[in-house]
């Protein structure tokens, strides 16, 4: 915790710009001693916050720039003319060691684009992820990728697995992470050739996780193993397939304690643990999707976070950059780069070689 | 409704066999006047059930077998040794003509394997998809493929969107249904290469469905369409992490109204919407999941349903038996390969062949 951390933050990005970043700044300067923050964006418009924010001013450090990416700019087009945005500048700052960490709330697929560009892909790394944490039955997994790709090979999603540890491990505190594949059974022959390779290749490597086989979409909410590891493509529909319902479900029990005089009284007496039950299943409290992959932690925060989702996301990337995550996929890379003990690799590859096969039940 | 009808039962299948079936037939019964049902399996148990259950007596035949297919026997091994088992059989009378549609809650795989076997595809379908009806926002939408295959082409996610819409305008009753491609962005360009190509093809044929581009995993549970495409990969996680989420809430709701007095209290003044909402919220409620793209009618109830929700199996089974699902699927398949209009084609293929990229928020 001595470590001195400066964050970068795209003031401007997100549904509501400096309206939300500053007090989440200051909410996640009381959680974040030490920590100081440089806020690229309009100057006018933060000071007048940061005015307003006292906490916030005391750690931050404005950085004008009167360009922004809009939320719906292509990435191809926001990579050619966002130099100088707030989002670019927020970047720069950590590939010139001004910060250690940065923030955004802005357009995903721009941010993806010009992290790539500016900090390019981490030694031995061959794409990013995009990692999101989940609130379970049981805490916290992390599901990546959900979005950064929209195709996985085996050797991927390997490396899925070892950045998903590496955070679960420096974010969520898990000592020895559990890790699951997600697949549509958990038999070696289940799934498609990329899932069944790279079931091979996890089985058989001796890595700082403890890896568990193959999971199932519900084990995700179960809270079965601590990372979960999928393509982009499927973990993003499984992402928004869940924030659908729950929407869904905190709609109905909206109008269901709200149906009449009788559930109206029942509601307005069980209050206090509705509002416990909403803060528990809150989205907003594991806000923070950092893009891994990258030299350098770039964090994504959701579009519509409110100044608590905010400040979740600095904490997010305040802990990454004090961990030695880096290290921690370094050294999980060289295991499998390294000769397998005798015996292993074919074994393993020989199991996946089973017949195919649709899901069951 | 004057069509008579019969429906082959695997009255083994299922966590429950006889004791779920039996009452399941009596409920269905009761909605479904001029139905009568073959009941497959172990005669002892079903004449016992059948004694307690004078409804279903009425309008049931049992034929005898003392063979069963186990809900964890792997679909190769069913194939092979399940030849006269009460699976076997109940799918048999359908090619027999003795019935016009079948319901198992027996293993799904075994299920699979054994009806293409005995039935064969459709004519001109490639491969069967499985087909689940979520409750959403704004009534039923129907999702598929959830687990027949683990990758389709974009041919077969073609046909899958031909069969989803009859399938939601036999059962469902929409007269001209929405149909969506589950992506992870609504553009054109957003997705891999199978999706793109079904999306120019769906785009550029007059079918007898109203196509209305991508949707994404939260359009599911909005209802945003009535039938939402998708591989059987993808299918199958969406639809077991939105059953783990539901199960996550359902304990979260229960564990936060029996957490104390007060909330105990509110629970028990509050009952009666609650209990409505978990009913609408209950999956038994649209249980049934046909097997679509064989030449036979084969539905697939759940494993661990209840009487209620065999009976709704059986009410689908039903409804695709007394519908004209077969020549509508037909007819739209003959537009597909009919040529297409000047001009359609070409602009389609070309507008889906743009920069590949990955999910934005």
């Amino acid at each position: 915790m001595s470590k001195n951390i400066v964050i970068s933050i795209d003031a401007m990005g997100g549904d509501h710009g400096p309206s939300v970043v500053v007090p989440g700044v200051a909410k996640a300067a009381q959680m974040l001693p030490g920590v100081r923050f440089l806020l690229h964006g309009d100057e006018i418009r933060l000071n007048a916050e940061l005015a307003k924010a006292p906490a916030a001013r005391a750690v931050s450090e404005v950085r004008h720039t009167d360009k922004h990416i809009a939320m719906d700019e292509k990435p191809a087009q926001a990579m050619r003319r966002g130099k100088g945005s707030s989002l670019w500048n927020a970047v720069e700052s950590l590939r010139e060691g001004e910060a250690q960490a940065c923030v955004s709330a802005g357009n995903t697929g721009a941010l993806m684009a010009i992290s790539k560009l500016i900090l390019r892909m981490g030694a031995d790394l061959e794409r990013p992820a995009i990692v999101a944490s989940w609130p379970t039955m049981k805490g916290i997994t992390a599901v990546l990728d959900v979005g950064a790709n929209v195709e996985s090979d085996a050797a991927q999603l390997v490396e899925f697995a070892i950045m998903g540890a590496a955070f679960h491990h420096a974010v969520h505190g898990s000592m020895r992470p559990t890790v699951g594949l997600l697949n549509v059974g958990s038999e070696d022959q289940k799934g498609h050739e990329e899932v069944r390779e790279a079931h091979a290749i996890l089985k058989e490597t001796q890595l700082d996780f403890d890896y568990r086989g193959f999971v199932e979409g519900n084990d995700i909410a179960y809270g079965t193993v601590d990372v979960v590891v999928t393509d982009g493509f499927t973990g993003n529909v499984a992402l928004k397939t869940a924030e659908g319902l729950a929407r869904f479900f905190s709609n109905e029990i909206k109008s269901t304690l709200t149906s009449g005089p009788l559930a109206m009284l029942g509601a307005l007496i069980a209050s206090g643990a509705l509002k416990q039950m909403r803060e528990r299943l809150d989205p907003g409290r594991v806000n923070g999707g950092p893009l891994l992959g990258l030299n350098g932690i770039v964090v994504k925060s959701h579009g519509g976070a409110d100044a608590k989702g905010f400040a979740s996301a600095l904490r997010v990337a305040a802990d990454l950059a004090r961990s030695d995550f880096t290290a921690e996929i370094d050294r999980n890379l060289k295991r499998l780069t390294a000769p397998a003990a005798p015996g292993g690799a074919s074994d393993g590859a020989a199991s996946a070689c089973v017949e195919r096969d649709g899901a069951s039940e």
